[in-house]
């Protein structure tokens, strides 16, 4: 079970009422009534908790389990140990999700403004807001209700949050107009100038960075990712994005919505991706480039050209998953070849 | 035009005086009285407003736009719309950078020092500073006059910072001597011991790390960037390097004028690099290494070794430019051969 | 020397006090009480210094030197300048670290709370801690003995740090379990949600993220390095684990002892790693590996296998070292093909 100091718990719930917050049926015979008191794992779960089966390496875990209830697809349910409830859905892990929350809501905040916050008092805070020590907001900012400040972060003049935001401790936010129910984790820079500037051969003339920085909502932005605001266009995250810790946007990068982007990628300059785009980590895509919706490209990738919606890509130049993965064969194969034959016969490779 | 709410314009101008300002000549008929109130981008400008063409990808929109006046190479003044006054120099770039600098420039600092700032008593506050809320600088520290530090931002002891510098919001300075006019964006983390310690089968013990860092003047930090101090020689950024965010500069760096670093590049300990070098997002560059003056490194790429003077490279590990565009190429036809071919055949290649 | 606005020095030693501490002999001859009052690099090294070779590049450099006294391997004794004192060791870095953190030791906190930390009622703060300007310290958080808590850091509820530990500026910690003698650096990241949740056509909706941080003693975490806590179960970072900047570790990861991990590195949800693991910069893991103890894995790399204890790999996708080298040289031969080559025998490469 989770840490009692740090989790706040609630329930318990019914495995009826569990499988209605998870739009999913129990198997024939469950007993609607059971008394559920926790999530837990497959192999740590007991009678009293519900787990769940979503990857299928773990159905000899889930064979073997003493969960009181599992979530599980309903191909599976012939492998479920004898008495255990079975919570039936073709998507266990949004099943799980949504049960997961019920005995563990999100924190809301308690609204209070801690003595050493600094609030301007142009800013025009919404009901029910929690400012934490140390934060500072600065003139004409304004924040949503039920919007809560971390300790010691930072929210520039004439800066918009939605409601029911969450900024972690010590993020800053300038220049910004950001919609409602977004998390902003620690750390996070929102809004500085982008990297743009005139050069000769005297140096280098900083270029005014004119535009602003633009959050859909239910929007995630990670620890210590930094977005850079438009240089005259805006640089704009849209609706539901996922964008994980550590990530480089630079300005006037436009995401649409749903996109997915994991720990360590980069964003050039002015390149726009259409929705529900999926890059992994530490990939880097150059600027000025057109993204498809729907496109997917794998971690440690280099993309150079515009891609085609609903394309999977992949390598540095990346190119389409099956290209690559055939590049990837040659050149293992080049690496298992003895040194001699290589070099015995230059010309042949 | 840019939000009002978060950019406060200058003006107008009249042609005449962005013509001067920005060293460039007028076409021939132009009306230098004619006033502007606002830069704007091609498609977007109007008779108040001008524009630039510098990435003749753009011509078409030049020729089509509305803009009154726009910034232009003179190659291009044959296609401009009728009516429309052009700037004309060859840097059309460098050119909008002064005019923009001129309707928006960078503000200025009112000098104030926030109640809940912390400055010790031991500090030497040059005249004309502001000092955030939350800021903390510690003892025998020297704020050249005109800096900026921006909220809970954190100065530490024996600091200095030259004239006319800005610090954003949560970055953090220790063990530094800064230059004059350098911009240290938010949570960037300056002069932090480096990676340095002895290793044996017990475990790890932290060598000291006796050096400072050493920032040239006019140098921009990136927002989350971090720059060890030196180990026992200081870290050196030479004056008027540009270095985008999510950077690791290493210990014992030393880096001349001019150098532009893109985002998320990673430099090793002891690494020197010459007069403007430039290094593209993701990069990588072992330690110890020497990279002349003028080495242009391609983005994602892995250096390992030292690189002379004026050579442009790429790739991982990184080669001259037209070998690793070779290798490239030489992939990608592995990758288009059918898989048959390749297993087929695997004596071939 | 080290600039004494920043550095501390302790001593003089005598070189007999010296060897004793870095458990190494005095060359025959070599006069016991000679007195020693700084560190030095061999170039810059007087009679007054002790320095050290350790990298055998440097040994024309160790025979040239004016250093009173020096830290060096026996074979190299004899190439020593004449009256020079050695302190003989198989592992001279190791023995000039212990003699470098007698000179100059980790700084201890000069006990005290600042006016502007603010320090819940509830937290447990061991003796002799210091706790700067605008640090915050939730509820029920607990601080060992002579610990030191930068300025503006932000330690969550209940949090736990054990004795000796130093947090720098701006850092965060929420969700954790810290060891003794452990070093946040500023800007570090430590306890946030991880990048969990499940996916439909509508969008995202995150799973709660219930398990911890646990790290163990003498851990030291970079600047701006992001620590997700677990999913459910903890993400655990073992003793003696040294993690350098802007890295990210993923929700679930389990790290053993004295692992090493390089700037820029980013270790996906669930992996585990053996100890004295080794991977260098801006390596990526994939999620749900394995890791055997003392794996080294080289810098750039993308591991997408479990790796066998002992084992060194590297390249993306990574391959054992052996079998890697033969796969960049066989593709550094491909680029230096002339272009007609390759093109006119496609089937042949």
């Amino acid at each position: 079970m989770a840490d009692p100091r740090f989790f706040a718990r609630q329930g318990p719930f019914s495995i009826g009422e569990l499988a209605r917050m998870a739009d999913a049926e129990l198997n024939e015979g469950a007993d609607a009534a059971l008394m559920i008191r926790d999530v837990a794992a497959l192999d740590a779960a007991g009678p009293d908790d519900v787990s769940f089966l979503d990857n299928p390496r773990y159905a000899e875990t889930f064979a073997a389990s003493r969960a009181g209830a599992c979530v599980v697809h309903p191909r599976f349910a012939s492998r479920a140990p004898a008495g255990m409830a079975l919570i039936l859905t073709p998507a266990p892990y949004m099943a799980y999700a949504h049960i997961a929350r019920a005995f563990y809501p999100p924190p809301r905040p308690v609204p209070a403004i801690a003595p050493t916050a600094v609030v301007d008092p142009t800013v025009a805070l919404g009901e029910g807001c929690r400012i934490d020590s140390g934060a500072v907001i600065g003139a004409r900012a304004e924040i949503g209700a039920g919007s809560w400040i971390g300790a010691n972060a930072v929210i520039g003049e004439a800066v918009q949050l939605g409601k029911d935001c969450v900024v972690g401790a010590s993020a800053s936010i300038s220049h910004a107009l950001i919609g409602e129910r977004v998390m902003i984790y620690a750390g996070a820079r929102i809004g500085q100038d982008g990297f743009g500037f005139a050069s000769d051969r005297s140096g280098h003339t900083r270029v005014p960075q004119l535009g602003r920085v633009i959050v859909g909502d239910d929007v995630e932005i990670g620890a210590n990712t930094t977005v850079d605001r438009g240089a005259g266009p805006d640089t704009v995250i849209g609706a539901g994005c996922m964008i994980d810790n550590l990530v480089q946007i630079g300005h006037n990068v436009q995401m649409g919505r749903g996109c997915v982007i994991v720990s360590q990628v980069g964003i050039s300059g002015s390149t726009r991706l259409g929705d529900f785009v999926v890059i992994g980590g530490q990939t880097g895509l150059a600027g000025h480039l057109s993204i498809g919706s729907g496109v997917r490209i794998a971690a440690k990738s280099g993309v150079h050209t515009n891609v085609p919606a609903g394309t999977d890509i992949g390598g540095a130049p990346a190119v389409p998953v099956r290209e690559w993965r055939r590049q990837l064969a040659a050149v293992a194969r080049l690496g298992r070849q003895k040194k001699s034959e290589g070099e015995s016969s230059p010309e042949s490779d």
